[in-house]
């Protein structure tokens, strides 16, 4: 299911592309690149996440005859149009792959096309890589910070529309176990799971009657919820007298759940009454507003939770909510491109760009990426971007090149990832950035420098504008 | 293009369904009240919206073979995968008109229908009503602090993927002049605009070869992005340049853009500039990280900005980015239902209610809406739903029954409305909201109150559940 067609785009992309075309500049090659300025969350480290998507979608991205109907009411030449029948996108990309480890003021995406193919992608493009790599990077989060727990994706009443469609499957690369999403779960192939609500026990007036009959008919994976009336006078001793029923008949019921009050104090309870009832392998959900930072004073006092469902605050990525990435012209029609700001820190970074990961001799991450360009050999220092007087020699230090060929002449040049091998990629990834980068407070500050090279072009080139 | 299957949903709901269908209580009669506890970003009302994409969608609810094979693989049984074939909503929707004035703790839409059909669409309703809501009072509050100034939508690339889709259409109902999102335009009927990119005039390196290229082709609704290498000494004079050119074939600029630095200075420099050149007539568009405060400041400092164009912070809705409406049942099989909560604002209310807007003698709204049953007549006075010793009586009121007919047995009960409609619907009612609720900071706290009878209603259940 593909939510995305060539008119899922901001209208000025298509008013730059008549005038590309009827100019005669469309063809002309460019380079663009995808980065983004900061972190989410105030946090040392993002995910990158939603790139098959992106693959997918770009093959099938065409304007239909129902789309060129609309354009025709809004002003849009009819040459042009005629164009658009029969437009593809034929262009390269260059990315870091789906689940890497990504940090601000990079490039972690790079397309080289015709200046109007790569531009009729952009809206699209940031659309899915800025939400996925939002949710992907809260939910690593708290995979770090649950551990071994079990973390479910219970936010789809809450997300933005069907944009918790794909939270689903950004949260399962970050690090989640499943989700309750079945759409989601059917088409990306995510473990499913749920519990059940208030309004089924509501609906029964008596717990006990409802716990029975769900277990009779959802025995696998039987999750009874017991906060609806008394959660430790009558839920829990409920749940006791069921998961003894089921014991009977062979069965197992995996767990309880909580959904309000405290949840440690709550939890420490229930633990010590199912304890005392010899059902200690009967594990404890607990859900309610989580995040990270609740799931961390949970862990720290230690209460016996075994499974977090976690809504709203994971599928919308709150409190920042979106990745603010850009989408930024590098290169055109043989000449490198710059964008002046009085900002310094958004000045942009011309020419076609590699980015590499650097390491020590143990192949261990030493907290610093440089970018140099793509038309350089190696180069022994990096500097700051921004400021003078910082560099750093790379002597000695290994190099991985991030930006690899995903897709080359329209056509991808790696086959599709299942999502598990994405999330296993996370996994490993995210074992390599160093703890001081995980933190919540204050993470250690990753290093991302570039070549002198490309330090002077971007001086040159805006020395040239400023004398203009 | 409806993006909804009727596994658009949390595994639960079908987990529950099961159950009721198995033990045969999925056809009794139940009643759903949706609602939310609290306004977003801190205001005194919220804009109700999403409801003609919900009842478009429960047309269309069904499940499809695929559905079905896949539910087979999580273990569903396949007498209730039988039944789950014809599946149809046949229930009824009695709902406050979209476009509305709401507010928390009173039912904004109330299901009749049988349980299971009442469950299985829960989280798709909720998943809608709660995001679209949510933008159109974000939007709401821009339109008021921004008058009669232009408000466009450029929010796609920071959307939550295909959430923007929607975020578009609330945000016209709230009270937004049109959007760049160009899907949204072509399905919903909204009015799309647009500017041009700093990667066009990049292209270019010559800005005003680029302004000279963009005007010849596309000269309506021209606007001019003025900030890619300097604002005051080359943007504003080589768009100045353009917009005496157009003079001359007859054509006027409709716009400059500006999208940095501070906009109140470069707007006042800029119209400056303008003026003294004779082109009173072009308009002044800004952008750059707008929302609601940055707009009151902008017009206090009487920023000459014409048009404001809002991306993150409107389609997000932040800073809250999610509207925690929830979906309880209050009526099954014949008898009321109640949820106990430690947190009484959280103890659910019973029985099928309407919900009355209460209005003087002139027909201008007094700041309180009272819930009553559905089943009692008239009633003189209203109660703090949760604290004693605070009544009012409603003695010479008008009432405006808020809760309509919407779908009956399955059909719409009304025409469908065109957004314009719906639009022109919210300005109106928004218009009838007394001032001191539509403040920023601290607004006044609208009263919603509850019958006499609901309140003996309510307390007599938790005393019976207490007493269990």
């Amino acid at each position: 299911m593909s939510l995305y067609t060539a008119t899922y785009t901001d209208l000025y992309q298509l008013s730059m592309a008549q005038v590309y075309f009827k100019k005669d500049r469309h063809s002309q090659q460019a380079v663009f690149d995808y980065y983004f300025r900061k972190n989410p969350f105030n946090g040392g480290y993002t995910i990158f996440a939603g790139l098959e998507n992106v693959l997918d979608s770009l093959k099938e991205f065409r304007f239909t005859e129902e789309d060129l109907d609309y354009l025709k009411t809004q002003n849009f030449d009819a040459s042009f149009l005629e164009y658009l029948k029969d437009f593809r996108f034929r262009g390269s990309i260059f990315s870091v792959l789906e689940g890497d480890v990504v940090f601000p003021n990079q490039p972690i995406l790079r397309v080289e096309a015709s200046l109007i193919e790569a531009q009729l992608i952009e809206t699209f493009l940031l659309n899915m890589l800025n939400f996925q790599s939002l949710i992907a990077t809260k939910a690593c989060r708290m995979r770090y910070i649950a551990k071994d727990r079990t973390l479910l994706d219970f936010g789809l009443r809450r997300a933005h529309g069907p944009g918790g469609y794909y939270a689903s499957r950004a949260a399962f690369i970050g690090g989640f176990n499943g989700t309750s999403n079945v759409l989601a779960g059917k088409n990306f192939g995510l473990p499913i799971s749920g519990t059940m609500a208030h309004s089924f026990i509501q609906s029964y007036g008596d717990e006990l009657q409802a716990f029975r009959d769900f277990a009779e008919h959802r025995p696998k994976n039987c999750v009874l919820l017991v906060d609806t009336y008394n959660t430790l006078k009558s839920g829990v001793p409920n749940a006791i007298t069921v998961a003894k029923e089921m014991e009977v008949r062979g069965q197992r019921l995996l767990a309880i759940r909580l959904d309000s009050g405290d949840l440690a104090y709550f939890a420490k309870q229930s633990r010590k009454l199912l304890d005392e009832a010899g059902l200690d392998y009967v594990q404890i959900a607990a859900s309610n507003q989580l995040d990270e930072y609740v799931i961390k004073s949970l862990q720290e006092q230690q209460a016996p939770i075994d499974i977090y469902g976690v809504g709203t605050n994971l599928v919308i990525g709150k409190p920042d909510a979106a990745l603010g990435g850009v989408y930024k012209l590098a290169f055109y029609d043989g000449k490198p491109r710059i964008k002046i700001s009085e900002n310094i820190a958004k000045i942009t970074m011309p020419h076609a760009k590699q980015v590499y990961r650097l390491k020590n001799d143990k192949g261990e991450w030493v907290g610093s990426d440089a970018i140099g360009l793509t038309s350089e050999g190696s180069f022994e220092v990096m500097e700051h971007p921004f400021e003078v007087y910082k560099s750093m020699r790379l002597t000695g230090l290994q190099r991985e090149a991030l930006l690899q060929p995903v897709m080359e002449k329209g056509e991808r040049s790696f086959a599709t990832k299942t999502l598990q091998e994405i999330a296993d990629y996370r996994e490993k990834r995210f074992a390599q950035l160093p703890t001081e980068y995980k933190r919540f407070n204050n993470p250690h500050h990753y290093k991302v420098g570039i070549s002198e090279q490309l330090k002077e072009e971007r001086d040159r080139l805006i020395k040239l504008h400023k004398s203009l």
